[in-house]
């Protein structure tokens, strides 16, 4: 076992690109998908070469490399093409608010006064690594408060793939000498569950249960599960849960049989006060009708494709940010929260601390 | 447009075998598979070649290749052998109790006197046709109760295949001058909603939208559609419904978004109580591993597959029968029923008939 699982170093900027892993094939192919211009990192993005936590790191290395693009513009230019490049970026994908911030964090750097385009470009690439390091610290910090809500032997039902926040808190708890066991949905149509979570979950020393979307009912009432744990990609200020489609069923059923569901978020996004301010994004109903590049339907369908869901505070336990362990009506408070509280919200059961 | 769709007549008896439709594969393949044993049937009906009400024809045709089989034998003997060939066929598959009753209407002939196991051959093969028609018949009755349970223009949401019941329901509201769409869940890990459901609705002139498993909360709770509509597998005499997995997710879905569900089914089980009395058929887990042959999880991943799951009667709106719509608690009024009510309990709100 390696110390970082390989889909938690994903995308890396090399001389002349950047280059992203292509999820869609991962693991049955490790294949890095070659990007040599930001427009071509974006269009890597729209078309699912990276998910979850991947768009931003792809992202920020976007920007370097529309930095370097333009390093031989004078300043005031460089500084307009940069912009250009993070709304495209930005629009590439709506509901993740993570491309939306890490453009406007590294953009934060352009805004200042450079003698040339070349130092422009140095700041471009500083301020690219700093908001990447501080993404992975605020993982890191969640990732101890959500393993504090696992009890010592829990058995996680987890819904597509929760990314750097799942590996934290992985680690977390590994650290912490609790046994975790995972039952992972495979999360059509990209199969993000089947591949990604649990390619990661067995690097990093489990064997987990795989079920398709349709089993999660059955699976919580027959007790196959004890949480259900899954990322955010995005939380509003009121406390809903937008994430993979398939989450408020997840959220639905633990809810009909007892189970918590905790949902696992850097921080909720101050610019979302409620559901209404988050767009959904409807992808091609065509991605639908496939797997792995083969078609699945018949002729004459059309496919239906909302790529996330939004799941209402009342189905959701806690969430869990960087700052702690909210009640989903409460979440707002993350912003108020100087740091953590010193015990969770809501203690796992069967935390040993708490015996 | 063909009067019947492919799927309504896919088991066939030829001079020496039964062919059997393969499920498996189509539409992409219009593939028969030959079975020259009654045990060639029975494995067949496990490895899935067909399901839904094709397992019912398959086991009438199946003792009827049995009859023929031993039709040299003396008439103890030959009534013998048909009883551990049906014995064989109850065993493949435990949850949907067509395949018992199918089993059990056609060996009454076996009790009977006969004088050679030639004269057996034919009353058996006799009583097979006659089960089968008597099946279409109660499919096509409960299909016309089923079809005044939908509004003109009503948007039905339907998982897995619903096989006879559903075709008999769209003939009826298609007799009655009636629109209907339809959303289909793709069914994994088999996909009998993306391709046989909505291969035969194509066929029989509709355009069905298809979501993937995990959508079906988020497809309610946006007014994809406005009725959910499933065969079952098995019901209880107390109104549990049994049927594919992912039924149990559509059911609280449904719920939860006040969206009526309603379960289709010839008859409640006299034989099941309640669910205690039925068995939940677990399958090889790594079937959910593939689609259509191909691997798609992680190596290292332990697959879990329970075929169907159970519905408990507060989640379900009603239960249509050959007699009629039954609140799933007065189910078992089924067996008091002479004939239909003249008008269903639940009467669809835009029915031009009610208005």
């Amino acid at each position: 076992m390696s110390d970082v699982p390989v889909l938690a170093d994903s995308v890396r900027i090399t001389g002349d690109a950047v280059e992203i892993l292509d999820r869609r094939v991962y693991p049955f192919e490790v294949r890095w998908v070659r990007c040599a211009t930001s427009e071509k990192v974006a269009v890597a993005i729209e078309q699912m070469v990276t998910q979850s936590s991947g768009p931003l790191f792809a992202a920020t290395a976007g920007l370097v490399l529309a930095a370097r693009e333009a390093r031989h513009e004078p300043p005031e230019a460089a500084a307009a093409y940069l912009r250009g490049a993070g709304a495209r970026l930005v629009a590439t994908r709506p509901t993740n608010n993570h491309i939306r911030d890490a453009v406007q964090g590294v953009l934060e750097a352009v805004d200042e006064e450079w003698s040339s385009g070349e130092e422009l470009a140095e700041a471009v690439t500083e301020a690219a690594r700093a908001h990447d390091a501080a993404y992975r610290a605020r993982s890191a910090t969640l990732g101890r408060h959500a393993a504090g809500l696992l009890g010592d032997g829990a058995r996680v039902l987890t819904h597509c793939w929760a990314d750097a926040f799942l590996v934290a808190t992985v680690l977390a708890a590994q650290e912490s000498g609790k046994q975790l066991e995972f039952v992972c949905t495979e999360t059509r149509p990209y199969l993000q569950g089947a591949r990604l979570t649990a390619a990661t979950l067995v690097e990093m020393g489990y064997r987990p249960t795989l079920i398709t979307d349709g089993m999660v009912a059955t699976a919580l009432a027959e007790g196959l599960a004890d949480v259900a744990l899954t990322a955010a990609d995005r939380v509003t200020l009121d406390g809903h849960v937008v994430n993979k489609v398939g989450t408020l069923g997840v959220a639905l059923a633990a809810n009909a049989f007892g189970v918590p569901y905790h949902a696992l978020i850097d921080a909720p996004d101050p610019q979302a006060r409620t559901i209404e301010d988050v767009v959904i994004e409807r992808r091609d109903g065509d991605e639908v009708l496939h797997v792995l590049g083969r078609r699945t339907a018949a002729e004459g369908v059309t496919g239906y494709y909302p790529a996330f869901d939004a799941t209402p505070p009342r189905l959701v336990t806690s969430i869990v940010t960087e700052h702690g362990v909210y009640e989903p009506s409460r979440v707002a408070d993350h912003f108020t929260t100087d740091y953590p509280p010193a015990v969770p919200l809501y203690p796992a059961p069967d935390d040993p601390k708490e015996s």
